[in-house]
């Protein structure tokens, strides 16, 4: 059972991954590339559907069966994964300060294609369509458990940005707790709307329409844009322009054209950096406080151009070395198709 | 002149680093790793000290000048400065929403060694006491300054950790600001002592030296150990075990038995997981409230063995694969000389 424990001082969680562990003894060794066969035993890739857990969720031809080839877009449980579905959200005490729970939750992985080598910026525009789709799906369906405080939709594109298997997948985790990272940005937003009576996203992406100079893409309902304050180079922010709370908002309609804005954003990128390992995010609000008038739900592209070292890790400060108007220009002038 | 920016919806501070600016293209290309006649070009080789700035402070033979070999710790401006001792410290707004102000603060390099390949894990022990007594140096000199706000030493050793240059150095930057990350640890401190009457650090540490399975190494004043709710495998935490808010506050007699811990553990990663990167932080509370009652100045050492992906970007939840007291037992019987 993965246990997520609480530091005492700075009250921030951490899971504590058993049933990932690695003994001491196994960070001696370098991590393997990819091996030339991997695509023969890919978990990922149509016809190795019996190497992974069984499917949760699909998109797939009528007359094909669960856990046989004829998907597009498969979820299943992630076969290592940080929290499971099973335990007690009750929070324990060893000792006094050391506070500790199950790690109750759900680690699913979304495969995005049962292409091995393809990635958002090189699929049609349909089958992005049905990845945040089946984001949206996973979202509502997750969102109904109470014992989960936060559902994360991520993907780390490329071994820079973490990922170990390279078939195009997307991650969902949920997590018991709201963690401190996200209880101090909602509580920022929070005070700037007992101040102005607006919401400071709504608020910023007004003016940012205004100026124009860090936009990268725009379309009826949605932004691409670098942030005022880009903690690295090119990283992007997308984000609806109507204030929502939550990513469990959005209609079906409105995440097709969400799905041609980044589309569009990661085919820049990928065209203008040459193929960056990126990760992005989906942020929402906590799931049981999903109308909140002052927080606004986004989406955080970042290119892994940069490295965090111990000046970002001891102050939080990042240190950018793009400006990131210059930066919105490039990735504007970035022509795709 | 650099640039520090707030993002106005987290109040973040980030550094636009002009001084060391990229034009978009340059990302494109991979970063080159080091050149086997790196030597011979290095900055930091005695007898190059022409191709770095001009030194500010130094260990070195009485009848050495400044800036000719004869050192055996030197420190030096950053050459590429992420800020610099310059401009103006007052906050500005472009547009309601936008906060900026100049890029003033102080970036220093601190060679340790005149040997391009030592680390702090093949040094000698007197060697390593004089990279701590420089630190404290630097840190009661910028102190002087009352245009900073908070002093991060620290230290990038190896590729994964973020350095560009292999030969042993650490940095010190002053920044005009105190950045959220601080201000909310030094607050959940606060708020533990106003309910218990006992720093956090001290409360916590006191009931490690009882249980002592975290416990990797203790002398009279010190304690490296691994934290309760680590947040990546071996993450390292040295602190004085009496209060302390402020690194500023050691004496010449403590550096020296800090230096012993710390090359003592530094040493048992060594040898434990085969010189590994890693980087190693700092944290004081900030310039101007050194005698915070609520804060303990500690040291984090963070062996880079696990990558940071999008669910730890997205949620500041980090997922460790090594049970803390196991790390803290290998760690334990690591020998070293």
């Amino acid at each position: 059972m993965p246990q997520l424990r609480q530091d005492p001082a700075t009250k921030e969680w951490v899971i504590i991954a058993t049933e990932r562990a690695k003994r001491p003894e196994d960070f001696q060794l370098p991590e393997d590339s990819e091996h030339p066969n991997a695509k023969k035993s890919c978990p990922f890739c149509p016809g190795n559907e019996s190497l992974a857990p069984d499917e949760l969720f699909a998109f797939r031809t009528y007359d094909s069966k669960p856990n046989t080839p004829g998907w597009w877009i498969r979820v299943i449980p992630n076969k290592y994964p940080a929290l499971i579905p099973a335990g007690n959200i009750k929070r324990l005490l060893i000792e006094e300060q050391f506070r500790y729970m199950d790690g109750v939750g759900e680690h699913e992985v979304l495969v995005e294609s049962p292409e091995h080598e393809k990635t958002i910026a090189t699929m049609d525009q349909k089958q992005v369509e049905e990845i945040f789709t089946a984001y949206r799906e996973r979202y509502l369906t997750l969102k109904k458990d109470p014992r989960f405080e936060m559902i994360i939709i991520f993907k780390n594109h490329g071994r820079g940005a973490g990922t170990s298997l390279l078939h195009p997948h997307s991650q969902i985790i949920a997590t018991p707790v709201t963690p401190m990272h996200v209880r101090y940005r909602v509580e920022e937003a929070m005070r700037y709307f007992d101040d102005n009576g607006e919401c400071v996203y709504c608020a910023v992406l007004n003016k940012e329409l205004k100026v124009k100079e860090r936009i990268i893409l725009e379309t009826d309902n949605f932004v691409a844009k670098a942030p005022f304050a880009s903690r690295s180079p090119f990283e992007t922010m997308v984000l609806p322009k109507k204030h929502s709370s939550s990513f469990g908002h959005i209609s079906v309609v409105e995440t097709k054209e969400l799905s041609y804005v980044m589309k569009q954003t990661l085919s820049k990128l990928h065209k203008a950096l040459n193929n960056p390992a990126f990760n992005y995010i989906i942020y929402s609000a906590p799931c049981h406080e999903e109308d909140l008038e002052y927080f606004h739900w986004h989406i955080q592209i970042v290119p892994r151009v940069a490295s965090v070292a111990g000046f970002e890790m001891g102050s939080g400060i990042y240190i950018n070395t793009v400006i990131p108007e210059e930066a919105a220009r490039f990735l504007r002038e970035t022509k795709v198709s």
